[in-house]
């Protein structure tokens, strides 16, 4: 193997890959980058088994071949040079890699290629692709809502619920949920079910950047690969069956008010800061076209009023604050409504506007009144 | 207590004074801030009984009076209110907080008032002053030789040596030194050595900003006062007896290089990426106007080079790098010298001018050559 590359593009693939480095995990070659140079140029590639991620760059390569070099020490190299022609030079007996930059140079000792996994791209039969700006916003609306407990691998999911030409994207970690519909362009007859790990569409948000190139989803037996320009994503999907999210949502309310995201997210932050830690739980109470934000704790008092919009009946609830937070920042307009059924009935949050979303969560049972 | 501020110059005292609340301490009553409401305007305080720093801001005082308030809560809060007029009112009797904001209004807890440890503001014979930036550079230029280890707490300190009109500043860890002198304004008869805490430097450092105003020195019993505008530090002094610093700085060198002090804080950083965590020795050898780092381990190696002014005799050596970019970091000028006495006698770093500055490092003996 023996390119040569520049700083900025050679940086910026190694900082795209590195987010599938395992750094924990026992096999030392898992924490290795993996370059493979070619006549079309060269890719590198990192995997922690799980997810994994590879990217292409812009390199003059002279001769095709293959290396693995520790992540961190190739990065952090890279990260520290200073703009000038970077070469690469493998030996093709130890494995090492000699780095060229100005007088300088480095020779790295790296992993033997033959260890590194296999990155398996399977071909699928089912293909369709949403443009990168959509799927980061859809993946920002419904991630929150997956559980971070890896006890429970089918909540940390995020179910891909495909219907001809539309999408279902649903998270529950089963005290709240998260829906969003989105439709493909091309009408197809695909109709599968896909449980994507949350952990794999935070990386796909994170490396897809802000590019609006469209992200190419191919699914296959166990796995789904998301093709976005220069890089590619393999990760393994979950297996099981995704709850029924259509029977927890409900369809009729008692009570509606519409009001400002904003407004509501700030003031349950600040009544949060007077809970106790782990257990920010506040009262909303609404009555009359007007909310109440309200907590009463050791610490202190806190009260705030706000205007809203009411249709329906006057209402008391509690609401873990963070996971009302989570929900108001996730909607993406000006103003939410939320829909209620009952004091202890889930309440829905939903933006105003054309988009097809909602969140539910669901109320907390307070002790000392119903 | 009564008054009405605004959230800017509020939430920016509580920033400065933060910086002494004691969150680690079993005493609760440090992790509160004072409130001092007074004819001159409010002024808040906080101390973890080694440090304390009260900063006054711009108060309408309604009625005088004063309240311990949890820092944490009352910081958070302040910081989350949107920018209209903040009334305080306290409650005697129970020593609450009513904070009145818009529409709103939180009541926070407090501490019992009498319960805050006394901020002793001793009055001191000795005074001097320094502008704000001068005392921010010279801090800059020695805080990072002092030793982080609390079991010497000689030398997590800094010697300020005053002698008529000059001060010596001094640190050591005992494997590095950094001296820095600089001129008083007026020249007095002051004749007294402090050692100041480390740690009260850095904050001094922090909460005086960007602030050019002159820095009021006040040295008393065991205390040092800092005044600087709104803001005032109280530190205890470290006892003890300051090493003697002139006799370990070489008056004669056998060889002597200049170079771009960021090309070997670059090369060295580099080269350290291939050492062992815990143990970045890098070689150094100077030799025909050249300088070579570099670095041979397991993991690799590195060999970088770049041109020097060389007067006196070939040299070769080896350093720490994180030691080494430390002094190279804290030079301040775009050259930097280095005067070499023997491969295992201290290396003089000074910066290329007027300053009158310089660092010390001892190098590391090397196991297989002298």
């Amino acid at each position: 193997m023996n390119f040569s590359s520049n700083k900025e593009d050679l940086l910026n693939a190694l900082q795209v890959v590195q987010r599938a480095v395992s750094l924990k995990n026992p096999l030392p070659i898992l924490s290795g980058i993996k370059f493979e140079a070619g006549e079309s140029g060269v890719i590198i590639s990192a995997t922690d088994l799980e997810l994994g991620i590879s990217c292409s760059f812009q390199a003059e390569v002279f001769t095709a071949g293959q290396a693995v070099l520790p992540a961190k020490v190739i990065t952090e190299l890279i990260r520290r040079i200073p703009d000038v022609p970077i070469f690469f030079k493998a030996d093709p007996v130890n494995g090492s890699v000699t780095v060229q930059y100005g007088q300088s140079e480095a020779n790295i000792n790296g992993y033997p290629v033959e260890e590194f996994p296999d990155f398996p791209l399977p071909a699928g039969d089912i293909k369709f692709s949403v443009q990168g700006e959509d799927l980061r916003e859809l993946i920002r609306q419904v991630l929150f809502a997956t559980a971070k407990d890896e006890n429970r691998p089918l909540y940390t999911g995020v179910l891909f619920e495909i219907v001809s030409s539309d999408i279902n994207v649903v998270a529950t970690d089963t005290h709240r949920l998260a829906w969003r519909k989105i439709s493909l362009d091309k009408t197809g007859d695909i109709n599968i079910n896909l449980i994507i790990p949350g952990k794999t569409l935070n990386e796909l948000a994170r490396v897809t950047g802000s590019s609006d190139l469209p992200v190419e989803i191919t699914a296959a037996e166990n796995q789904v690969i998301f093709n976005a320009g220069d890089v590619c994503l393999v990760s393994r999907l979950i297996g099981g069956n995704f709850p029924n999210y259509r029977q927890v949502i409900p369809k009729e309310y008692i009570s509606r008010i519409r009001l400002k995201a904003r407004d509501l997210a700030e003031s349950s932050e600040r009544a949060a800061l007077l809970t106790r830690e782990g257990s920010p739980i506040i009262k909303i109470n609404i009555s009359d076209n007007s909310l109440v934000v309200s907590v009463n704790t050791e610490a202190g008092r806190v009260r705030e009023e706000m205007p809203v919009f009411q249709e329906g009946e006057n209402l008391q609830f509690a609401f873990n604050a963070r996971y009302l937070n989570d929900a108001l920042k996730a909607i993406g307009t000006e103003e939410v409504v939320l829909e209620f059924t009952g004091p202890l009935s889930p309440v829905i949050l939903k933006p105003v506007g054309e988009m097809e979303y909602l969140s539910l969560l669901l109320p907390v049972r307070l002790r000392e009144e119903s």
